[in-house]
């Protein structure tokens, strides 16, 4: 929030520069015009009654390759220099991160390698192998995956798209949000899920810059609770590997870039439990007729269940991917 | 087909009266606006690719109530005289249509009765009741559904909200096709699940009128055929109650008054099987993260299997609805 830097600045304190700027996002927007989904923004009376708030659905499961990750992904690779971008890209992720970068090397038609670990489900080897992707198998025991990447990168002129760290990923997770501003300017409150705090980040940013007094605010599972303590502690706290069905954050802290950014610019940090998550997957699934992942209904929990009613009524979620096993579907279809 | 009409004339045979004109359809969509949701119109490349096509998905699984069917009930309900309307209206349903007609008799503030079986799936029966209609069970082994409804309707002064033999019904579920034009002017063929005939009847009235050379395509189950031999046949062929997943078109006949528009002004009834009908509804939900109900899946099966192409690449589909059991999609992921 603008109030907190310039508290810091009175203070005599240091002003934090953060990684973005709102025209980080806006720039991104500008580049993913045409090429990224405009997704579409959902709207259940439904919801709403569970709620007891208007509820406005940023479907980004509807993106493409199935989550919002593809919009930094693009906004980075896009960004290289030609020479840069021919010589090749490299990431490291077994989920959506894996992809969307896959689905851009595909786009720009560049040498793309995915590291992923010998244990990642079959059908995501499968969908990122589908778009034309090398994919280097590592032992998730054994071997540094980070380390790995650098080491091929190196060796190869590749350059690494991280999953969250890096300014320009940030920017292009923020645009999802600036579309459902636009679609719904007078939202009280934005929540999206946090797991390296890419999306949050680039939401927060673009969120204050484009509506003066909205919260907004990222949600955890309980057991993934990283940024809810470091957010809390005031310092950036690292977590055991959590055990949650929330596999798209299952990250143990906040990037050295997104870090700054939650704690300046992110109002709060909330929980919600797995079996809250598995609950709103139903609904989802069986009155709105939609596909999210676990992460994706993250933070649709939190509104289903009220948890953000005291941040205002007038409420953006963003559903950040629907990419889910479809045995993990069947088992939550089950317990309802 | 306009042009079968003028042969018709020009031969001196009698120029049949269909039941609708593109007018009507119009007038619905006026009648709807701001009360039915106007459902996203989906495109994929990955959809595209299967079907060697450019296909757009019309969605109505989003309508409210999960279906089509609240165009026809609303349009309906809304064109009774104010003094018709507070008398209540009566429906004989086990599906959608039960559904979209309790929802309207709730915003209407109206007595709404439903007539189910009392073997509908409990979860048909709670929805329905949950919009505050009365649910008048009967035996469907001993007791004609229809002769039943229209006593109550008698002895109460209801009306009978028919589920697709009624000119209004069909002029509102045209209105689907009608959106799915203006997002997408330039198709070559429309492709609708058919049951009783009223959403195919709509369909082809509006988008023959809007739309020059346009094609418009009836798609059924193998086993649930009967619009298939009328029109292949030139007669309205009955047949026995079909065993097909589609539960939305288990019917054994075209209507009085949806017959003639299918013979007139439909192009072509194509089949497609129960498999390629669960094949495409796991397609939509791992791919596109819809859920689609098994009718709902029946003409993008068509599509998905290239079937259409011979009308034209530039495709335009309605999903029915989305209105399904979680153990049914569970059955339908597993087999996958």
């Amino acid at each position: 929030m603008a109030t907190d830097a310039t508290d810091a600045a009175e203070a005599g304190q240091q002003q934090v520069t953060l990684a973005i700027t709102s025209d980080d996002v806006r720039a991104a927007a500008d580049r993913l015009r045409g090429v990224a989904h405009r997704t579409p923004v959902m709207h259940a009376l439904s919801l709403d009654a569970e709620a007891g708030a208007q509820v406005w659905l940023k479907c980004e499961q509807f993106q493409r390759a199935g989550a919002f990750k593809f919009r930094g992904a693009y906004n980075k690779i896009a960004n290289l220099s030609e020479e840069e971008r021919q010589r090749g890209v490299i990431a490291f992720s077994s989920g959506n991160h894996a992809q969307a970068v896959a689905l851009c090397g595909r786009l720009f038609a560049i040498p793309t390698v995915i590291c992923m670990p010998t244990d990642a489900p079959s059908v995501k080897v499968e969908a990122t192998a589908g778009y034309g992707a090398e994919i280097v198998q590592y032992d998730r025991m054994t071997q540094d995956r980070e380390a790995l990447a650098r080491q091929i990168a190196e060796e190869r002129g590749l350059t690494l798209v991280p999953p969250y760290n890096d300014a320009l990923i940030m920017a292009g997770a923020g645009t999802a949000a600036l579309e459902l501003l636009e679609e719904q300017p007078d939202l009280d409150v934005i929540a999206a899920p946090v797991g390296g705090g890419g999306l949050i980040s680039g939401t927060s940013v673009i969120a204050h810059a484009t509506r003066a007094g909205i919260h907004v605010v990222g949600v955890e599972t309980e057991a993934a609770n990283h940024a809810y303590l470091s957010k809390h502690r005031d310092e950036r706290v690292t977590i055991d590997p959590p055990d949650t069905i929330a596999d798209g954050i299952r990250t143990v802290a906040l990037g050295q870039l997104t870090w700054p950014v939650v704690r300046e610019s992110v109002d709060d940090v909330i929980l919600v439990s797995d079996d809250e998550v598995k609950a709103t997957m139903r609904f989802l699934l069986m009155r709105l007729k939609i596909v999210a992942e676990p992460t994706g209904a993250v933070a649709v929990a939190a509104a289903r269940t009220g948890k953000l009613n005291r941040f205002g009524r007038r409420i953006g979620v963003i559903i950040s991917g629907g990419n889910v096993a479809p045995e993990t579907l069947c088992a939550i279809l089950a317990e309802g």
